[in-house]
């Protein structure tokens, strides 16, 4: 073994969960999985390894994401290798694989860790888990309401109000024929598209000077404008949310969302708060990705929802629930001193067959100390166990929230413990 | 986009769960948080990039696993970069980061997904999952009662039977002694370890002349082999698992366990049904593997149980549920045609604010035929919706099992659905 010690860090950008990490982790993914079960969402995984080739066959510039902004490296098998840095082309290749013998519409859902290598900021580390729900196999409006009345669920079932956040949508074909009717040519759009998602982040006269290298025009320039800033649009979307009570809805024509393979509804959620600029969740609908795998084009629609940004909103607004680091066990037993510790594993594991958690705290600290310690994580008794308590079988329990104790023989004492 | 399509197979040696296999996942990621839970273990967990010193610091031969066996690879920041082959180094990492402000005994369990570099084979994947639990802080022979207690739970939890499977133990510290008393320089211990780690995949020739190469002299290696097959080992930790009435124990010199960093007891649990070689979990005590890391070595015992392992394992006994795969919302909605799927989400909305799970099928499968599939997935409630039903809001809800029907306005139906 070397003399130099190794770094306790994590690797850079990603994080260690720490029990009291790793609970709120687990609430949260926890809540996310009973909202999606609620609508009837199953859940489905796939390995974070994916060919290389999978993120670049959407064209160049995805082409460049691979080759910048994700983990890719070649196998002893030279095969390009990238961990994913996103679910949606994984899920796509898998309904493309059984296309033929799934019946639709699907309504799936997982929880994957995704990878992305840039530079950590707040709200986006190089690892983050994310929800992803979507709906394959359906074209009906029905589907684009069902979705984001899911986003919306996922939302409120952990205590948000609709006061604090926004769901903003938009979609693709509109925009298309709004452009085509200003006179704007096919192949500028996704030009537009892309310098739409960073308008929040360039001021207006850049926006204005990107929007003329596109358009070479100055009078269609200030006629896209216009329109982007006209709120007219009557849509069926908001119309089917508004049938849901679902109102917090702002139709916002210069939302554009990154990825190409979106082809109608577009969304995205917001904090109001003004604490997390980040969209909470964002998704859309995708007809033809599957395509990319076969000749059957699948549609979709879906969305992601990332861990790191729930957290900051859930503690913007309060809403973690405090409970959430009571993690002991319901009995705890308490060793005076280690000469009874086998025997407090064996009442332990009395207790547990008896469908009771329990655990023993063997540690070296006083034995009040200990008490008070499995009471602040959580435990509903605590059972003390010195030389008499083992010589002659009569232990006594105590109540941690009432005081009361009970005294007797272990099997005597079980139904004191069950209403645990 | 390329004209050529795309593969739909997953990278090879990793594995995609379509929902009727992530459901099994599921059942037994569930069954051993509950298990561990009720030893009052708490969830953490870590990144699967780790640094790859982070694998070599216990010598050369780990530095050979991570050349060939890891997937390892530099970052653009010229960092080596290991996808973790296993969990330990990283909990020892996290332990020993907050070494001075943790309270022992912890107790820690975690469920990551490993990585290696190999040829697949039976029970054995270039990715899989493992329920790591650990105890830190405690040298007391009563954690590795505890430890082992723990392992036999979660199989008796999940149906298995006391016949079905055989805990395989020895300890590191013994067999010191042992082949100290026979001649053999402490030198010579590990290579024998390792010989052993393949005694069973190799015949008593090979064994035997391989044997002979570390020891050099005949006389010794027929000492040691006796010494091994002789039966007569009597420790206080099969004497404390016979306390809990842990019986299915059986001493066993010449287990190794492949890891050098064990120092004292390990143990390896397997079926004793002859389908499944491999040993269902495997683990030990190493008490020095945090001092890695910093000064302070603080002591350790835990295992690991694999995810593929204990699928082959639950499937030859017999041991999974049938009811893994109802994972239908409790009332499926049935929209007799498109005209009615807007309303469908209305009332599977409306039922969801009851805390009734529920969801449409929107599909384009006759009506009957839908019934019948939301009752195979699990449905308990259909509800069929018509023009009528929607225009006069008098709406039909069946219990599938009962056959029992009711009807009347969404709002006096909800109680006879809440039984769900």
């Amino acid at each position: 073994m070397k003399n130099t010690h190794l770094s306790t860090d994590s690797y850079k950008g990603v994080r260690d969960f720490y029990p009291e990490d790793m609970a709120v982790q687990q609430y949260i993914f926890e809540m996310w999985m009973r909202t999606a079960q609620s609508f009837g969402f199953e859940r489905y995984d796939a390995s974070l390894l994916e060919p290389a080739d999978m993120y670049r066959a959407k064209g160049a510039e995805n082409a460049e994401m691979v080759n910048e902004q994700t983990y890719t490296f070649i196998d002893r098998g030279d095969r390009e290798v990238t961990l994913r840095p996103e679910m949606t082309p994984s899920v796509a290749r898998m309904v493309a694989k059984k296309a033929r013998t799934l019946s639709y519409p699907l309504r799936w859902y997982s929880i994957p860790n995704l990878f992305r290598y840039e530079r950590p900021q707040k709200g986006r580390l190089r690892e983050h888990w994310q929800l992803n729900c979507d709906i394959f196999g359906s074209t009906d409006i029905s589907s684009d309401v069902e979705i984001i009345a899911l986003a919306h669920q996922l939302l409120t079932d952990m205590g948000a109000t609709t006061d604090m956040f926004e769901i903003r949508v938009n979609d693709r074909r509109i925009m298309e024929q709004l452009y085509t009717e200003l006179g704007v040519s096919e192949e500028n759009i996704p030009a537009i598209t892309r310098l739409n998602d960073r308008k929040n982040k360039i001021d207006v006269t850049q926006y204005k000077d990107e929007l003329l290298k596109i358009l070479g025009d100055d009078t269609v320039v200030e006629k896209v404008i216009t329109m982007l800033d006209t709120d007219d649009t009557k849509s069926e979307l908001v119309a089917g949310l508004a049938l849901l009570g679902i109102t917090n809805v702002v139709w916002d024509k210069s939302l554009a969302r990154g990825f190409d393979y979106y082809t109608g509804t577009i969304f995205e959620i917001f904090d109001v708060s003004g604490e997390n600029n980040r969209a909470l969740l964002g998704g859309g609908r995708y007809d033809n990705l599957t395509s990319m795998f076969g000749d059957e084009a699948v549609p979709g629609i879906g969305f992601g929802m990332g861990d790191v940004t729930m957290r900051d909103f859930l503690e913007t607004h309060n809403l973690l629930p405090s409970s959430i680091t009571n993690t002991a066990a319901d009995v705890v037993i308490v060793p005076q001193s280690a000469a009874e510790n086998l025997a407090g594993q064996a009442v332990a594991h009395q207790i547990r067959q008896a469908g009771i958690t329990a655990s023993t705290d063997i540690g070296t600290q006083k034995v009040g100390k200990r008490i008070s310690n499995a009471g602040d994580r959580g435990a509903k008794f605590v059972l003390v166990l010195g030389e008499d308590e083992v010589s002659t079988g009569h232990l006594t329990v105590k109540n941690l929230s009432s005081g009361e104790e009970q005294s007797g023989q272990l099997a005597e004492l079980m139904n004191f413990m069950s209403v645990a």
